[in-house]
This record gives structure tokens, C-alpha cells and sequence, in this order.
């Protein structure tokens, strides 16, 4: 199955097919003070270098986050969209967890987006699925509801079939929305490695829809982060993760997912693992 | 399915629901030119050291292959079990292209073995199986025959259930043939990555034994290879490699296989990745 979206001047496909799409992570004010702070200010330049050092990365689509406090997070996003999109061609994964904010990004996005993100609670598929629908946009869907998220893979694969359905009912076909099984950190679960990937199996196997997944969690309170997250990646790719979202600047990370490409036959002579090899080799 | 091996003083048990069992492969003068000195020499001490350094690194099998220029490989390759067995309770893989060599090592040896290796080729099968039949030894089976490694994953299929067949026949049980489903250079076929995977996720869910796999290969030719390997390792472990043979001294390596095991549920409060990490902090 393939999810497409774009700006007015990319399109990006999403496959199992396709090479992995890394949808870029660090336009996120979360535990960035410096980020905050511009955007408190309402400069949007430090968001407009990290859209073009991740897309200078590798990345393939830009998440944005403007959540910080005290500010008018509609109004903010809609201006982070644009401005991002001044400098940079890369579509965009608009992320927030006011429907209020989505929607005025999505009204000043001039292309088709990911929306990020709906889960399994009445609400937010009640506010958020029709803006999706709306603005035939794709969405990133949680397995997680009210009660929280699942201990177990069958509980989350039956949230993401529901939510599938609700966005059916609502005319957005199967290939838009993006589920994403929610790694958590093993440290504090030894089984939340195990359960994530089997319910990434579950999904691609019994929804075949695309999947993303963050590597950030997984590695929480774990020595060595980045190889914690270079081999979950990995792992995550094998079993039907498309398009995770992630830092393209931490090589370790991009790394892993250009030798799963590579290792998965998806990559045309090395070409591009030992091109970004060459480049990460001209930057350090 | 579960694999036992054992020495007179320790018994490994390979199979999926176990941590990875890591087959050490330094024992080997290919490209060693002081180990091979050492061994024409009739100098066992460069074994010896070799051992307790890998066991020590968290192999649970060593792999022994004396195979070099000149030497009197039977006697070579007893005298080396039996200086291995002096100073390390590890369980051996015995290694020899030679019928010969495998014998006398087998005769040499306290314990259940593992021989390394059968394939497909009538004269291997011919040699080799009766040994392991007679001596009670587990085998590791290549996939290849004759005609070389084929170039599709149901190929190598097919040349397992060969093996796994005559064993049969010579009263050799399917838990005690490992198979080797083999990586080759993705530098020089950028599809061998995805052939291998795909073959061990075929043995795995067709025969159900226990396979074991090398990571040198695949990396041969590009930059960055430990990384290659560590990527390789994990999605090989998710796709039923339990008993990689590898070099648990290289960090990267390790580390990958420690977490292979604990996203996968198979290291209880991450107690043995921790540990391993802070022992390698210590080393370094």
C-alpha cells in the first residue's frame, strides 16, 4: 500500500517497496529551550535551519511541533508551515495535539499533509479524523486510547483496526492513514520491545497499511541511545516500519536505516548508503 | 527446536526462545599471519589466549579452525581441542574443510560438538554426516552444493531440506543440524541481503531448526562494516538466526546481538546489556 503526500513542490510515496522515508523529528520545541524560545519570540528562523539541515540529511518529510507554552498555537503553526515551506520544498508531518492548530496548519499548507496525530479516544477521532477527511490530507494514528497504551500487541493491533474503520466511514481510504505502534522504553518494560514489533507485524500483516515509530523511546534510561535506536530501527523496518520518524542528523540512526534499505535489496549498487557515507565523512 | 552442545564442563542450548548464542569465530589463521605462524609452529598458547578472550567477551561456543599452509591438520586440529579444553570450559565448533581433521577432533573431544560444516555436495554429505552420526555431534549445514551458493532464497531451501533429509536417514534428529542459510557481499550483489534474510525467515518457518550466520560477508567492500554487520546481525536474529558466528570482541557487534535480545523480551530488567556495557566501559 502506498500513502502519498507532498507540498507545492514535492511528492514523497511511502511503500514497502520504496527506500524508507524518514520523516524528520527536530522541528520540536520538546526539551529544546532554545527552539522555545524563538518560538515564543515568533522567530521562525531557527525552525527554517533545522527544516534544511534535516532535509540536507536525508529527511524525506518534516514533522513540525510548535507546543510550547503560552503561545497561540494555531496562529504558530500556521506560520511555522509557511515559513518552512519559504526554504524548503520537503512535505510536511503538521504535528500537534490541538485540533485547533492542525486544522489552521492545514489551511495554510498548499499540498497534502500528515496529520500527526489521531489515536483510539472518541474525541480525538471525533475532532480529528473529518479534518483529515476535509482536507484529504494523511494521518498518523496512535494504538493507544482513554485507557492509555496497550501492554499487549492484539490490543493495539484491534485500536488501529478501529480507527481504520471510523476513517473509512469517513471517506479516508486505508492507504492514508499511517499507523504507529508506540515504542516504549524497555528499560522501564523488558517486554516493550518484543510487543512493539509484534504488533508492527500484526498490522503489516493483517492491515498492510504503512507504519511509522519513533526510535526515542525505546532507548529511554538505556546506555548507548543511538545504537539502542539504530537496532530497533532496524528491526522496526524489517517487520513493515516505512517511514519512522527520527533525527536524520544522528548518524547511527540514519545509518541503520540506509543499511536496511540496503540489506532489504532496496538499494541500487550501495548507491546511496556510500553517498551518504562520502557526505557524513565531508561534515565531521 | 533446541540445539545442546557441551563440553566436559559446560552445556550450551541453542533455540528461539534462549538469549543468541554467540559462536566465537577467532580461532581461525585466515588473515591471521601470527596465529597461523603460531600454529606451524606447533605453538598453542595464541589459541589458548584466544579462548578466554572470547569467552571471556560473551562467547558461548567456540569456533576452532586451524587450517593453515603445511600443517598436519588432523593432529593440528586434536591438539588444539584439547589446548582449547585446558584452559576454557567453552563448548567447540570444529572446523575443517577436512573429513580427517573432523574426525581426529572428534575423537579428541569431551562432549557433544559442533561440526563445522556439511553442505549439499554429495561427497561432503558422503563424509561428513557419518561422522556426526557416529560421534553423536551436531552440524552445521551450508546451503550450497556442487553448483555453489544459489542466487534465490527457495534454492537454498530446497539444498537444507536435502541436508536435513540424509541426516535423517543416518539417524541425525533436525534439532542437531544448524543451518547456515549464507551471506554474501551486498558491495558485490546488492539483492544478497534481502536472498539471505528471506531464506532464514523460509528455514525458519518451513523446517523450524536453528541457523547460524555469518556477518563478515555481508559488509565485504563497504565502508563502515561493523555497522553493516551489527544492522545484519539484528534483522538476522528476528528472522530466527540463533546462533551467529561472529567476533564478540568487537563492541559494535556484541552490543547489537545484546540488543537484538533485549527488544525481543530475552533479557529480563536489560541486566545482561547493562552488564555487558559496563564491562566494556571498564576495557576500554
Amino acid at each position: 500500500m502506498h500513502t502519498a503526500i507532498w507540498s507545492a513542490k514535492e511528492r514523497v510515496v511511502i511503500g514497502p517497496d520504496q527506500p524508507v522515508v524518514i520523516i524528520g523529528e527536530r522541528i520540536n520545541p520538546t526539551g529544546r529551550p532554545r527552539l522555545a524560545a524563538a518560538l515564543q519570540a515568533g522567530d521562525m528562523a531557527p525552525l527554517q535551519s533545522e527544516a534544511l539541515r534535516q532535509a540536507r540529511a536525508g529527511a524525506a518529510v518534516l514533522d513540525v511541533n510548535v507546543g510550547v507554552a503560552g503561545i497561540d498555537e494555531p496562529a504558530a503553526l500556521a506560520a511555522a508551515v509557511r515559513a518552512v515551506g519559504e526554504v524548503c520544498g520537503t512535505p510536511l508531518c503538521l504535528d500537534s495535539a490541538s485540533p485547533q492548530a492542525l486544522e489552521a496548519a492545514l489551511a495554510a499548507y498548499p499540498g497534502k499533509a500528515l496529520v500527526n496525530s489521531v489515536n483510539g479516544e472518541e474525541a480525538k477521532l471525533r475532532e480529528v479524523l473529518p479534518l483529515v477527511a476535509r482536507y484529504k490530507a494523511a494521518v498518523v494514528a496512535l494504538t493507544m486510547d482513554g485507557r492509555g497504551v496497550p501492554t499487549d500487541a492484539d490490543s493495539r493491533l484491534a485500536i488501529a483496526e478501529r480507527i481504520l474503520d471510523e476513517a473509512a466511514r469517513l471517506g479516508i481510504p486505508a492507504e492514508d492513514v499511517v499507523l504507529d505502534p508506540l515504542a516504549m522504553s524497555v528499560a522501564a518494560d523488558d517486554q516493550a520491545g518484543l510487543v512493539v514489533l509484534t504488533a508492527m507485524q500484526a498490522i503489516r500483516d493483517r492491515l498492510g497499511v504503512n507504519q511509522t515509530v519513533g526510535a526515542g523511546n525505546v532507548s529511554f534510561g538505556l546506555p548507548e541511545r543511538p545504537a539502542v535506536g539504530a537496532v530497533f530501527l532496524a528491526m522496526a523496518v524489517l517487520r513493515g516500519c516505512t517511514c519512522p520518524i527520527t533525527d536524520p542528523t544522528v548518524w547511527e540512526l540514519k545509518r541503520a536505516l540506509l543499511v536496511s534499505d540496503l540489506l532489504l535489496g532496496r538499494d541500487e549498487y550501495a548507491m546511496r548508503f556510500i553517498g551518504a557515507y562520502r557526505q557524513h565523512e565531508e561534515e565531521i
